[in-house]
């Protein structure tokens, strides 16, 4: 395993990421890795305080325009805060969501412009790209089935995109496959359907053939 | 006076928008135009919100990126709920800083790219453009003084651009002196010292002219 990785985990609501993420760490906390694991939006005083506007149900009319840039705000201090010094410090980063969500939740969902997403990119993370992005895919259907009765279990208040119609996350995952599609090398698409146990092991095998990729 | 005016002051930090948009204003309301006043960053609920963010003397290391989209955020918000139905309805508009602040501050004052500034106010202000800008002009050693006094007086809790130093000042001062050599026919320097009255006579006049020419 190489010192420095820097892998995204990429998927609409209830896609399971969350859940993978936590046992991934687990694991390579208990090989001894050193971990930075990180959100968005979030990760930050900054970053967090845009979350409970992005995410709070109650945040109504935010123009697309507005949601796309408190992302790349929240994003830039994430990278300079907390995910550059980590990755020079040598440990390993895993980021909950990062600039592939942008494409696909305000570009393909929200129908902005792809192009003037990709100059926001340059412009906030520059050369900073996750090596590995694991993308579980789910049909929209069942993910926001699991996203709503987890938010009513838990009495979230992060309910705003959960709102969303089915549409809306149709486009989004049809997004997220295109730019699997676009960019194969780095985004690997994982099944999230089955048990976490059988996810787990197929985030672990794409994990695995990318470490021993030369 | 045409109904559904679109003016903005800008400036640096105490060259008197405040006090001369007052005075603007009870002038206009005084003649019966109906009248939108608004700020930037703030006018909207998220506006507010992005503006104790910006302004906070509490908020230490933003990245400049991030604070360049908080400000355009705030923007796009505030042009679709307040700015765009005021002059739909034919109200005059008077913005304390728009676009052009921007350019002064997050372009020639930290440095950031001005053409991404350019591609960010086409996605956010369209065609908003405002048809007059009166720019106030005063030396940054005077303004910092003023505004300094201003803050300690009324314990204001704004004063995270005033503890910039008199280099960054001298640069936003510049650029926005730049601004209006390339766009003469919209931004107007005003020089800011001197009384009040003799500001705001210098401010009607600019006003006068632009209202008569064709």
């Amino acid at each position: 395993m190489t010192r420095g990785r820097f892998v995204s985990f990429e998927g609409i609501e209830g896609s399971g990421k969350t859940t993978q993420i936590t046992r991934l760490a687990d694991r390579w906390r208990a090989d001894g890795v050193p971990l930075l694991i990180t959100r968005e939006p979030g990760g930050t005083r900054l970053g967090e305080s845009m979350r409970r506007v992005l995410l709070d149900a109650q945040t109504m009319d935010l123009t697309p325009e507005a949601e796309l840039l408190l992302f790349y705000a929240s994003r830039s201090q994430n990278i300079e805060e907390k995910i550059r010094p980590a990755l020079e410090r040598g440990d390993t980063v895993i980021c909950d969501r990062f600039f592939d969500a942008s494409f696909a939740y305000q570009g393909y969902g929200r129908g902005l412009d792809l192009s003037v997403i990709e100059r926001l990119t340059d412009l906030v993370c520059r050369d900073f790209r996750p090596e590995l992005t694991v993308l579980l895919d789910i049909d929209p259907a069942t993910g926001l089935e699991r996203a709503r009765r987890r938010n009513r279990s838990r009495a979230r208040e992060e309910g705003r995109f959960e709102s969303e119609d089915l549409d809306f996350y149709e486009r989004v995952r049809d997004g997220y496959l295109d730019l699997a599609r676009r960019d194969p090398d780095r985004i690997r698409v994982v099944p999230a359907l089955g048990a976490v146990e059988d996810v787990e092991a197929r985030v672990h095998s794409v994990l695995a053939a990318h470490a021993h990729q030369p």
